[in-house]
């Protein structure tokens, strides 16, 4: 039944994949674009090129994500936490009765703070309907691990003081959930009380890039079409990649955490980080909840599609279910 | 952000796919052994041809399930169901309480059958621990569509006639998988009460290969290697694959499913149904949930990994849930 040679790889000829007419016209429309064609990471030590190429990738995005926030209705406050910058968001409707949504925004965990934060932030209060505390944690270069991770404790912290802990639920996308998982095991470890929910959108949660998708996925995912281990690095400066405070799949859950939604999709390069991650969670007894969107690079199909839709009504039911107590 | 051509493929060059560090030392052994070597599909019309090849890897099958099968204790009774045959299998130790799976065997619809068929469901009946009716539909070239489904009903209200609906799980493998989603669909447009629930593991939900994953994960699944549209062309007998009891996939699901449980892995040339079903059960407010392996392969590491029990684990946990009322 099985090949009697063994191979330390696999050879894969080259492919070429259409656009699958399994997915929406929008997401057809996303996918049909191709590749993202985004300028390298610079050299480790060049901080000026760093900051050069933050910036310009910062600007890439910044008017994509101003016109999504432009269109919703919402007060945003911007406080300041034991030194910690924080907007706090209500969206129009939201219920006034103390919960909130700590949002930590994506961006490789060196990008998307300041404006991009609150635009972010705004967009997520939207989808979850809920009070939204978007944390813009500082960042490398000038900040590098365990800066961005200590601000979200501090702001963590800070909303514990007038918050009652089932009424936080921790979540974001991308880099967003690695600090949003890494939060939570730090607030374990040192005695806090945990949120009622967790939720882990495309996350990068393993910093050494071990998954299989690192490999099978690449050139497959038109988002995140190469590796991000330089600002791994950057951002790692020299502390152990594989801590789990960096890449919180390597955490230990036996003792605990909260009940989590976990969501990929099929071509995205984060899709073992995610589907590790769920068995991690389950295997440590763990409510912990999988949805894998076809065809869907990082981060789904820029919120343009049905699909998007869908998935953020699964978040906003598993949120509502944990506040329901 | 985003590149301005449109392009309907995707290239991806040629790649060398490492054995992933992510997954245990039996599944690494697994994927080194690299992609099955099997005989190639032969032509739809020459009846022998496919005779020959059902046979062949039946026959090269069929050691590895009996040794499996060899290791369980379990009573074995061959009963006749107006005119199906039937495996009813008793494991040493599962509870005499009247719950029985339903098992439907593996083997792209056209292997499987026969002692095949009995070595799978008893490994199966180990599994969920529980009394299982492992059927031997009939298949083709001799009973191509409808007549698997057709015996697959008959043994289901064979089932019904002792059996409470709240005490049936249905379910099963590949094409095992089809079939238990198929029959579900069946049963509810004939009226017949539901089971209390449904798995479905690295499920073949479409015949018309139309999932994404058909290609990107075309030479990255080692046991799946190439489509396996001539065996579907074979069972469908000229029959619209794109009908719901041939692809229950594109069936309607608002009207009512049970309780589901879906499985997969990165690696599988299914990943794409699995998701999409999942997905599809979800929008119909079903509850479902999802599971995917690591780099798994279609069908997983061949029950020999740390990561196959913990698969099964989660299905006995699945099924004792329906089972609790």
């Amino acid at each position: 039944m099985t090949g009697t040679d063994i191979r330390l790889s696999l050879h894969v000829p080259a492919r070429d994949i259409p656009v699958p007419g399994s997915v929406s016209a929008q997401a057809q429309a996303v996918l049909a674009m191709g590749p993202m064609d985004l300028p390298g990471y610079p050299p480790l030590e060049d901080i000026a090129a760093w900051r050069a190429m933050i910036a310009a990738r910062d600007a890439a995005i910044r008017p994509h994500l101003a016109a999504r926030a432009s269109r919703i209705v919402a007060e945003v406050e911007d406080i300041n936490v034991d030194g910690v910058g924080v907007f706090v968001i209500t969206p129009r409707g939201a219920p006034d009765d103390g919960r909130v949504f700590l949002d930590l925004h994506g961006g490789g965990l060196i990008m998307g703070g300041g404006d991009c934060c609150r635009a972010m932030g705004i967009s997520t209060a939207d989808r979850v309907h809920a009070r939204t505390w978007a944390v813009d944690y500082r960042m490398p270069p000038d900040y590098p691990y365990p800066t961005p991770l200590d601000d979200c404790v501090v702001a963590y912290r800070g909303l514990l003081r007038d918050h009652r802990p089932e009424d936080i639920v921790v979540g974001g996308g991308s880099a967003g959930a690695n600090l949003a998982a890494a939060l939570v095991l730090r607030a374990r470890d040192e005695g806090l009380p945990l949120p009622a929910g967790v939720v882990l959108l495309t996350p990068e949660l393993d910093l050494t890039e071990s998954g299989d998708s690192f490999q099978t996925n690449l050139g497959v995912d038109t988002v995140l079409t190469e590796s991000l281990m330089p600002a791994n690095l950057l951002y790692a400066a020299g502390h152990d990649l594989s801590d789990p405070y960096l890449s919180p799949l390597f955490g230990d859950f036996s003792t605990g955490f909260p009940p989590t939604l976990l969501a990929t999709g099929t071509r995205d390069l984060f899709l073992s980080n995610t589907v590790r991650m769920h068995r991690a969670l389950r295997a440590a007894g763990v409510s912990a909840e999988l949805h894998v969107l076809e065809a869907a690079p990082h981060g789904g199909f820029f919120a343009s599609a049905p699909e998007d839709r869908e998935l953020e009504r699964e978040v906003r039911r598993f949120i509502d279910a944990q506040w329901t107590y």
